[in-house]
């Protein structure tokens, strides 16, 4: 008998050769349904492949980054079977799992072309082949076979992976007629794809080498039921109403300039007005935590960050040298705010009694990215850090990353982002001779980190080896109103920066001592986080936020004047409002401004004018009856206070 | 007899040869003993040189610019004497008066090094041949001769200076023993200096051309009355005191650092904070103004300048393009906010009903400076404007001129600049074709201009020919409380960027037509302005603006938890607290304090603790007796209430 560890750290004993599904099977007929990997001693395996040692187990279902994978990675097989069926000596260079669904990239041959057309009978053939429930079936070969293998199958880009391949033991999948060359894991059968969708074709270089030949590469994604696929492409379509770029265009949060050039956003008056609520909404938080603003230039001469070390790792790829007319004088735009900020931190003495110094700054910085990686504002090339970095002492560290979190948590909180997930990254245990810093201060670190987050009790992931070379960190992810996950918000340990600067503080035994640094940014950056909180609330941004919270409508023309006094009487009472005095039927001007999200529509006609009245509408909710206009301003200043307060209330 | 007109437009005659001197004793002795020099038909003149024809004539005393002008290049012709009664041989280069006082450039021969030692036995010979009331002469000669006299002399520099004069006429000025080549006007003879005071010696190249000889330059000021030397070294030491850099650092508001780079300040807490204080406070008054806030990237394409024309202006002498490290694109560091002003201008069509649209930033730019130029925050390289361009219809540049003044009114006011004076800068009359826009155009801004001026009752220049080539423009200087003057905010009116920018609105006739531009800082920049600020007050800032407002300070050890209380009230309630909690006595405490300018300095012991008082004191004011904690909570946040209303009271 073999014994098998489950996740909750129960132990059940088999048969050796038992594998993934039958432990399933041995539960319950329904997981067995649903299980489609397995990791077994932390790697993933088929759910069909025999186990035969002691060893702990996880069973992955659809609903896992590890199911999905394997899903994803049939479905490439699935779909490469039916190409091979419909295009006869066609070639396949990769075909792996991707975040949403997978992709071929195939060589069609010459004189071959596919487009967009052709997507719909590749998907039917995959619906057909699937339906044969074709097992994939693993089988390890000899190099050399499997070079024979591809070679007879004319397929020169296998070859070419196959040659690259160290020597020893190959894997193939076979499953119906088609054979590949992969690690797996796989699914049991094509039974399991039950519903298909090609999403797109496109063009790729084989190898990403753009010398080499065009590829073409067909992105689809399946599911085990036609209603998650359903609902899937209810998401897409969701997520393109909420493009942040259609609509930070649509509401004039921002815009882009030829001239002033890509991936530089000007932002406009409305969408700078609300980045200030953000700004002025954190500075609020921090000041309550002690914080310190700061404001430094957006340049720094090449020797500061010769002494960062930014310029040797990531020099050659930047926005190249400023030079100057005379004195031979060289600067560089700044690519982070933090060699400025130890600057200040070096510009007087410190004691052990000053720590934690923490200083904050909305520091605009500037990062050369390739003109078609950019993308709206979560890829530019100047973006707004909403940056701050604590030097502390190592005893300090953990109290202070609690403090940190505790600003995360408020700043999600106060957005609606109840849904994350937050990970630990530490270092490599057997590589520790890579990572800068004492062992004693990475195992404090590490510790404070981790012990930080349990006395938050946050649900973490801990991931070995994935730190920085210069300390641990802590990431969030924060998964939208549609499910897409973003990253939000990091913290991260520098033990490196204190080093490269010379910081120092005099300890209570009088002597020297290097403080500790943490980076943090709860937003990340403005431009991103403006553009997952348009994507977030579909521009929807809560009332406290949003850019216009009022518009009066007044009926006709004739009570223009009653529409204007009701305006002015808001505007001056520091609500937002704005007039629609178009020639338009009331019915068009509360639809119009219905598209525009704006909180409340007041209308005014004969019945409001003699009252002294407006008649409120809520956006997306419809008529809230007749309110006086002072009882209006009351209501909605009480709503904009309640928010406000509730969104600084402090974590416990 | 010939007619003389005065500046009040009254005419009187005389006998033709009167001399400016004579007007003067006609109306008074004591006006007589006054005069220095004299304007004749706006020519500065001697006051002693006879006036043969008619003539508009002003007199001048020293109390005006061209009397002080006369005074101190009269001075440097007494010093002169003095070095040449000294230094037998000694040459000069040129010696002129500047705005406090005067120089010579001299080289006293080989061997012969003259220290800030001999600075006062050259005062004395001053002294010794300025009582000796020699006369100043005037005498035309020719080229010819005037190069035989300083050939003669030996006097190389002067030599070189009439050869690079035109033929003609050339004008000596005679007095004692000393004779120099001067176009004048000089004082009538050396008794008017009574008080003389060599301030400096300092090197400086001949015709300022680092390769050719370096001469010896005395520094020096003179005046009429011992009485007013003593106030002007009392500034002066004054002066020294409120030096911004000095304060700066004191008060930890900025600092530089080496590696960071020359004339990049780095903003301090208490700094960034008051910074942020002085936005919020221009920013409240914009916002009733219906300014608009944008934010723009502190880079732009090479392609923006090039159509904005800065490029070709200032290109060469500015920092460097930057490149990218692929595709050949090449950025620039913003010199100036507008043309990304313009480009978010054009990011949508724009009617007559819009106009005016004002867009507002307080937008950092960086210009190349010589290292050597750079002073303090008054000359850096990177500095943020408190900028803004107004684009609005030709018909309604006076009115937003009008309100821009109004801005710029309440800054001063709610600064305590109550000495200002406004120049108003026109074109040329004569000269019309080098400045752009068409005449209509500039008739009619100049016009506005002019009327707003009046319309607000304000005292100004009128200066033809200095408007900037795309426009008139506005300039304020204030008077500190020194007396010093600085600039502080324009208002510029501008055609050229909406032409080179193509900008257009749609009018009611419903045709394209161009915009007006208008450029406003009232502040000027943030450096500039928190430097006067610094110098004006002497680091002693307003109530509502002041970095700290209220230090504690417990008698002894016994009473910091008291103390402690007190601060965390005052800072729950957003009064800026700290204390001192140093093992020190209270009178040291208190000195310390006092000279950190903190407004409000709370002492604590037995009896405060017993009753929940603070006993107060106002810094440079001393002891304000014993109040209730809330009391005096509710007091000083009354205090700053009643500024803070104050600065924002909108200008009639």
């Amino acid at each position: 008998m073999i014994r098998i560890t489950f996740p909750d750290s129960s132990v059940r004993e088999f048969e050796p050769g038992i594998s993934g599904l039958d432990i399933a099977k041995s539960i319950s007929n329904s997981l067995a349904r649903e299980v489609i990997a397995v990791s077994v001693n932390g790697e993933l395996w088929d759910a069909t492949r025999p186990i035969t040692t002691d060893a702990s187990v996880v069973l992955h279902k659809f609903d896992t980054p590890e199911g999905k994978h394997a899903f994803w990675h049939s479905s490439a097989h699935l779909m490469a079977e039916a190409l091979e069926a419909l295009y006869p000596g066609i070639k396949f260079g990769i075909g792996p799992a991707i975040e949403n669904g997978f992709y071929y990239d195939v060589d069609p041959g010459d004189g071959v072309v596919l487009t967009e057309a052709d997507l719909s009978k590749i998907e039917a053939k995959m619906a057909e082949l699937g339906k044969l429930n074709s097992v994939y079936k693993r089988e390890d070969i000899s190099k050399e076979a499997a070079l024979a293998l591809f070679k007879q199958k004319n397929d020169e880009y296998k070859v070419e992976l196959i040659q690259d391949l160290q020597d020893g033991t190959i894997t193939l999948y076979r499953h119906g007629n088609f054979t590949d060359l992969c690690r797996g894991p796989h699914l049991p059968d094509t039974s399991y794809i039950k519903a298909i969708k090609l999403t797109s074709i496109a063009g790729a270089y084989w190898r990403g080498d753009e010398k080499r030949k065009q590829l073409t590469r067909i992105y689809g994604i399946t599911f085990p039921k036609k209603q998650m696929l359903d609902e899937y492409l209810e998401m897409l379509e969701q997520a393109k109403a909420r493009d942040h770029r259609k609509l930070g265009r649509e509401l004039e949060l921002f815009t882009f300039s030829q001239k002033v050039g890509l991936g530089l956003p000007l932002w406009l008056p409305k969408g700078a007005q609300l980045r200030e609520r953000l700004e002025n909404f954190l500075k609020g938080i921090q000041v309550k935590y002690g914080y310190q603003p700061v404001i430094t230039p957006h340049i720094g001469q090449k020797e500061l960050y010769v002494t960062s070390g930014h310029y040797e790792k990531y020099g050659k790829d930047s926005f190249q040298p400023i030079h100057t007319p005379e004195e031979g004088e060289e600067f560089l735009l700044k690519p982070m705010n933090c060699p400025h900020h130890c600057e200040i931190y070096k510009s007087k003495p410190r004691s052990y009694k000053d720590m934690p110094v923490r200083f904050a700054e909305f520091g605009t910085v500037y990062r050369y990215e390739q003109s078609g990686e950019l993308h709206g504002l979560t890829r530019v090339r100047g973006f707004t850090q909403d940056d701050a970095h604590i030097f502390c002492r190592p005893d300090q560290l953990k109290e202070e990353f609690i403090k940190v979190i505790d600003i995360i948590h408020i700043v999600f909180r106060a957005f609606g982002f109840n849904d994350y997930t937050a990970q630990i990254s530490l270092r490599d245990p057997g590589n520790t001779q890579k990572y800068i810093g004492s062992d004693e201060n990475w195992e404090r670190a590490e510790q404070a980190i981790i012990e930080a987050t349990q006395e938050k009790g946050m649900q973490t992931v801990t991931v070995k080896g994935e730190a920085a070379f210069y300390g641990p960190k802590l990431d969030f992810m924060v998964k939208d109103a549609l499910g897409r996950k973003w990253q939000l918000g990091t913290i991260q340990v520098d033990y490196n920066l204190p080093e490269r600067f010379e910081l120092e503080y005099t300890g209570s035994d009088d002597q020297k001592h290097r403080p500790v640094m943490i980076h943090r940014a709860p937003f990340g950056s403005m431009e991103r986080f403006m553009a997952v909180l348009i994507e977030h609330t579909a521009g929807k941004f809560p009332l406290w936020l949003t850019p216009d919270q009022v518009v009066v409508l007044p009926i006709s023309e004739k009570f223009h004047d009653y529409g204007e006094k009701v305006l002015n009487f808001l505007n001056n009472c520091d609500i937002r409002t704005l007039i629609d005095t178009r020639n338009e039927k009331i019915g068009k001007k509360i639809r119009d401004n219905e598209l525009k999200k704006i909180p409340y529509l007041l209308i005014v006609g004969e019945k409001e004018e003699a009252e002294g009245t407006v008649a409120v509408r809520r956006q997306g909710e419809g008529d809230k009856g007749s309110m006086k206009l002072g009882d209006f301003r009351d209501f909605i200043l009480e709503e904009v206070k309640k928010q406000v307060s509730n969104n600084v209330k402090l974590d416990d």
